[in-house]
């Protein structure tokens, strides 16, 4: 496997275009993702209970599995915007389908931005034709993956190329963060193509998997969005035979769809809002994974630890306080605390680490926190960011 | 009901102290508060795994239900302090105890600060003995509130008289915050007074019911804490007699403790970290309470409706998110959202209030949130702060 150029359209078939329509003050805006082929779809969506319209528009597209085309916005959350809201997302799909020859329902619909302001549809129509115009075959990668930026400094997006079966294949992908970012789902898009074949349920089973330990294992700030989807479209376009369950094909195309979220996802923390330094919470000796995952989330979204890891301060009794703070419930006495390799608890007992090795532990650019509960061998791991005052700046000016 | 001077040495009977030792750098830090009658106590102490073993060490003099004296640190939590750190809180009450010719047993204690380093008990020592000696009956409150403090800018003291059964009797306590604090305790100390006499039973079910709606009804940045503690001292010293289940005089000290902890609990914020302008989360229409108590809290945590507050940004949609993400199954066709008395979102609907009515409400010292689930009868409520650069100044640098 070895990382190239293109980003989302990396794999064959893919074209993308990101332009700038109005809805945003300043910059792109709209992007567009198109495959040639028709392409099999799988997808992860936010639960949060106040989805936005496109949000159940992506449902009903994955539901019958086959799309062809992403068009996503952003400035606009299009979310809270009632039937509105619903037409809206509709005509989006249905203008981008007319312009590209393709049904509607194959057209999934993100938005991310505002909640509750009804999309400023002139501007979207002539955002969406432009785009339609000025499609990339190959390209566009970048463009769209500035489209779809709102607080994010940079945009996202990697490509990687593998053989498989005997045929050269790649998975490309574009994200956006960057405040809201917490465990299952966040304002994040995460955008991905491949051109390898494979049927619906194993396409699903790798992006979920690839999922749950990318994007649902970073937090920036605890919450989790309206908006937030990962969408995968595979459209065979490599000429490859279907890549089966069991296969080793399907192990590198998993490796590969692996290694694009992971990527994705540490850029989204990188690029947090306020984010200066980043913390890895690593939990060991779990009765079960999401157990440990419960303690890892706890910790990761501590402001009291995320302040610490700010100030370069080993003061690892805020890390204790919030595993006690849990719901799980942790024996002290069967406790073990590292600040990277560094004991610092252990078993009931302070361990009288030296001030100056947790001094060097904390100036690390990601600070490794390790937690052994000592309750059974399940793990689990959270990337998580510093708290600074650039969060609060960012976020009190929002809207207004 | 009047409000009265004296703080926690308002009731009959009780003397205390406060004074500086050296635990932390500057100020105050040992508190003394004393019943010369044996008093009848109930607490409610933090459910934090992790809990300083002052806190065990309280649960077992409860778990007697007699105390006639509270012996409180701050700069120091005393957890994850291991055999040391309980040896030391033994020490703190037996030394205590000898100082004032009562059993070690009847002496809770109280720490708070840094967590994992062992206290200095030269002075803690030092500090006992001085406070031992500089009690003021009917006096020393303000020195106690001041010597419980932690990055607290205020002590915190409140008293209230009632009559009661043809007596007059009162009710006071004084608090600490400021971060660390969320509900199910917090960095929080409560301690009060009473020179009623009643039963265990009673007094329990009176100081619960008053938490609940006070001390766990606060958040400033959604921890909670290894040390927590809200203890209730009752000596009987008015002379009435004991307080009945079910009389107008039980309500009549439900009511005056009820008042004391709601005065505590909203100092307790109003000085958190960093905190400039309060909100208050009011959810109605829940199946029960606990439902509304758990989407409150999702709102009153949010980061990004905290800096929502801090930015007097009317941006609604941050609240519908965070309604969203509760894990309450909520219906957006049944839901009312509304800024002060301005309705915001209807039933599915934005409610398109005017943008400067909305600026008006947000620009309110306590700005009110209210959330209508349309799924039954329950309410809760939840005070909490804004969150601003502040916090993130206190917190970045605390240790070291």
């Amino acid at each position: 496997m070895e990382i190239v150029k293109g980003g989302v359209t990396a794999p064959l078939g893919f074209s993308a275009a990101g332009v700038a329509c109005g809805i945003k003050k300043r910059g792109k805006d709209l992007a567009l993702i198109v495959s040639g082929p028709p392409a099999v779809a799988v997808g992860t969506l936010t639960v949060n209970r106040m989805r936005a319209s496109s949000v159940g528009w992506a449902a009903e597209v994955l539901r019958r599995g086959r799309a062809r085309a992403i068009v996503a916005n952003s400035g606009n959350a299009n979310c809270c915007t009632g039937r509105r809201g619903e037409r809206d997302t509709r005509e989006m799909a249905q203008l981008t389908g007319r312009l590209l020859g393709i049904p509607a329902g194959e057209v999934l619909v993100g938005s991310t931005g505002v909640i509750g302001r009804a999309l400023p549809m002139e501007r979207v129509r002539q955002g969406i034709a432009e785009a339609a115009q000025n499609l990339i075959p190959k390209g566009g990668s970048l463009s769209a993956a500035e489209a779809i930026m709102t607080t994010d400094m940079r945009p996202k997006e990697l490509a990687v190329r593998f053989r498989a079966g005997g045929a050269l294949m790649s998975v490309g992908g574009i994200a956006k963060g960057s405040g809201m970012i917490a465990p299952n789902m966040a304002t994040m898009f995460g955008f991905l193509s491949t051109d390898a074949r494979a049927e619906r349920p194993l396409l699903r089973r790798i992006l979920k998997q690839a999922v749950e330990e990318s994007f649902n294992a970073i937090t920036v700030d605890g919450e989790m969005s309206t908006n937030d989807m990962v969408l995968l479209l595979a459209n065979g376009a490599a000429g490859a035979p279907a890549i089966r369950p069991g296969t080793p094909a399907a192990r590198e195309l998993a490796r590969a769809v692996q290694t694009v979220c992971r990527y994705l996802a540490r850029e989204i923390v990188r690029d947090g809002e306020g984010v200066t330094r980043l913390m890895r919470v690593k939990v060991s000796g779990a009765r079960t994974a999401a157990e440990a995952k419960q303690v890892a989330r706890q910790i990761a979204n501590s402001a009291l630890v995320k302040t610490m890891v700010a100030g370069r301060d080993p003061n690892w009794g805020r890390v204790a306080s919030a595993v006690g703070a849990s719901g799980i419930p942790v024996d002290p006495q069967r406790l073990t605390l590292r600040f990277g390799s560094t004991v610092v608890y252990r078993r009931g007992e302070p361990a009288r680490a030296p001030q100056e090795i947790l001094l060097k532990e904390a100036d690390q650019p990601e600070v490794q926190i390790c937690v052994e509960l000592g309750r059974g061998k399940a793990q689990a791991q959270m990337l998580s960011g510093d708290f600074t005052e650039g969060y609060i700046r960012i976020n009190a000016k929002y809207t207004t």
